[in-house]
């Protein structure tokens, strides 16, 4: 009774959300609800509701030329990006910004390339539109993009060059090169999702992938889910010229247009300061978090844990070197029945190339106070010597 | 370089947007700005804001159960429907209801059967999907669902049973147990588009057909697009109980949920009897406004013009007797020049079965003032009078 879609939809593995929810949850995605804008937030959106306007009519399937002018602007003096506001795309959400890709360019059996381990949320979505994976393992300089040059034939990379999720490398300039370069031979286009680089740690800059892109190969894809909220269902791709009409026609098909009011009132804070302050404000706020973090592990775990991807966006990776990775879920278990909310790093690694050999952990700090990300680190410390120690009795 | 999905979509007629917008224009699916409850949703979005919440994370994606139980008690209370909250999906817009529909359950190939004339943005949809379209001629009573008995396959029927869009005849009940009759012989599955049930004149109210389903083969449709306004894109389904886990699972892929603000203000102004009371008032506003348009269009043509599907609804379409359909591009394009918008019929129907004799307009009113709506029969009698004469003069 289900369409091909409907039945690998179906397939995936459920993410068992816990009965109660964790006291302390390193849940990534979350934002903490005191960092969000609320007061200009409720003005710029009633002021988006009074608005005069002649009629109520379907809005540009592509977003308002007004927000698509800021978001051109905005891009240019945080992003040092490129691009005409007819190019931006307003969708709801970065999650739907990838489902159009997918609809728009991924047939069944077409290859796309995505980095092993990944984002679980695109890799699910190209899977259920019956796209061929092809996963290219990370390291300390982003995806292997050596391992691409190989490959003959594919139709779409998707690859987080600015802050590697999960792992939070970022892509060197010379892998950058070689991959546009292989996208330009193969006839690949790329999708570059900037999700979290707002936010930079003492760590240099990096310019997006798009800015480097002279043949109209790359798709870049942001939210506003890492600096105002993930409720709000906001986010935006700019598209190469050619691909602008396509992209309009079928956001149109999906659903009409993405809320107007919150087209409205996002431009607004756009274009008057207020969001570019925010995201200083939220910017430094995370800082201390991540500082927070840090120091906590570093005094907790000391040398039994590895930390990786700190320099840059809202989440940490921890790697346990004397915890097989076979004890990881039995790690997030103990930590849950504390009520502390980990979630575990290999589910997001391709089964097929075989697991990490250690444990790991993926932290996101974004929802937490100070206190409760100390407290938190200190009690899943608690709980990894628990798991370590036996195997450190048996040696 | 697009996909099958993607290139299909291009290849749609573009709707020309006329450069100025007209003066007066019947558009269909535009609302009053004066109609909206400006004030109660203000109020009730700056509640939505300001919530108190322990953090900003993902929402369901079949939507809050607030809204969902609000949306099923008031599917009780004013349509008669029975559900439970858990069948009930919320989504941005019926359009994207729609997509969710084409995408778990259509595979390229599969015969999706729609009325002939039809809602072009559920055609195109379905054809963008790649579906084998099966257009039934509609009459008096609805789809002539008397054609479809000797169709041995089928996977989705896409219908308008309490207001046929465009024409407006309401589908009878012996054929609404026909439909359900043959969907559960061959397997099929009902999409009930109830996309303005809340307005009826004089006629008598009309159970929805998911209220006769048994066999669990209706998913019904609904928008708040018709009532409050198509810009706040939410909209919801009512699907049988086996599809709830399947299309939950696809919305979360297609862009994770809708607006959680804007759901938590619309659950309030549905438990708060708010909503309720707009209802009746609109209700009332697009009476008036009806009531002029017949009022207007018997005055300024006379027999010249049949009038179909004005006992519901907020869109009547105009026939003329006196005018073949070849002349109806003319027409529109007469009438645009004076700056009043109207819009043909006959593209809604299926070139394979031909077109309706005489040349149609599909009026929307639900925009529009009285006062325009009457200057603009007005302009269009005098218009239309002029296309007529050489005709008459000729015989």
């Amino acid at each position: 009774v289900l369409s091909k879609f409907g039945q690998r939809v179906l397939a995936f593995p459920t993410v068992n959300q816990p009965a109660v929810r964790p006291v302390i949850d390193f849940r990534y995605g979350a934002m903490s609800a005191d960092d969000f804008p609320t007061l200009p937030w409720k003005q710029a959106m009633n002021r988006a509701i009074l608005r005069k306007q002649s009629q109520l009519s379907y809005s540009d399937p592509g977003g308002t030329l007004e927000l698509r002018q800021a978001l051109q602007s905005y891009l240019a003096r945080a992003r040092g990006l490129q691009c005409d506001a007819e190019q931006v795309i307003v969708v709801s959400g970065s999650q739907q910004a990838l489902d159009l890709c997918a609809r728009v360019l991924i047939d069944p059996g077409d290859a796309v390339v995505i980095e092993n381990p990944c984002y679980a949320v695109a890799r699910e979505l190209f899977e259920a539109v019956g796209a061929k994976m092809h996963f290219i393992p990370v390291d300390q300089d982003g995806m292997r993009v050596d391992l691409l040059m190989s490959q003959p034939r594919g139709r779409l990379v998707y690859v987080t060059p600015s802050h590697q999720y999960p792992l939070g490398s970022i892509l060197s300039v010379s892998r950058r090169q070689a991959l546009l370069a292989w996208a330009s031979k193969v006839g690949a286009l790329i999708v570059e999702d900037d999700y979290d680089s707002e936010y930079r740690y003492g760590a240099r800059p990096v310019e997006a992938l798009q800015s480097l892109d002279r043949a109209g190969a790359v798709i870049y894809v942001s939210t506003f889910s890492k600096t105002l909220s993930p409720q709000l269902r906001i986010g935006y791709l700019v598209v190469p010229h050619g691909l602008v009409t396509a992209f309009t026609a079928a956001k149109r098909l999906m659903d009409r247009h993405t809320s107007y009011p919150t087209q409205a009132a996002l431009a607004e804070l756009l274009n008057n300061g207020v969001y570019d302050r925010h995201v200083r404000r939220v910017r430094r706020l995370n800082g201390e978090r991540r500082a927070t973090l840090l120091d906590a592990v570093q005094r907790y775990f000391g040398d039994d844990i590895e930390i990786e991807g700190a320099d840059a966006g809202l989440n940490v990776v921890l790697k346990f070197r004397a915890l097989p990775w076979s004890k990881e879920r039995k790690l997030v278990e103990a930590a849950t029945a504390a009520s502390i909310g980990v979630h575990p790093l290999s589910p997001l690694y391709d089964r097929s190339q075989g697991r990490p050999a250690e444990a790991g952990l993926v932290l996101g700090y974004a929802s937490l106070s100070l206190a409760e990300i100390e407290r938190g680190i200190q009690t899943l410390a608690q709980i990894a010597t628990r798991s370590i120690r036996p195997r450190g009795q048996r040696s």
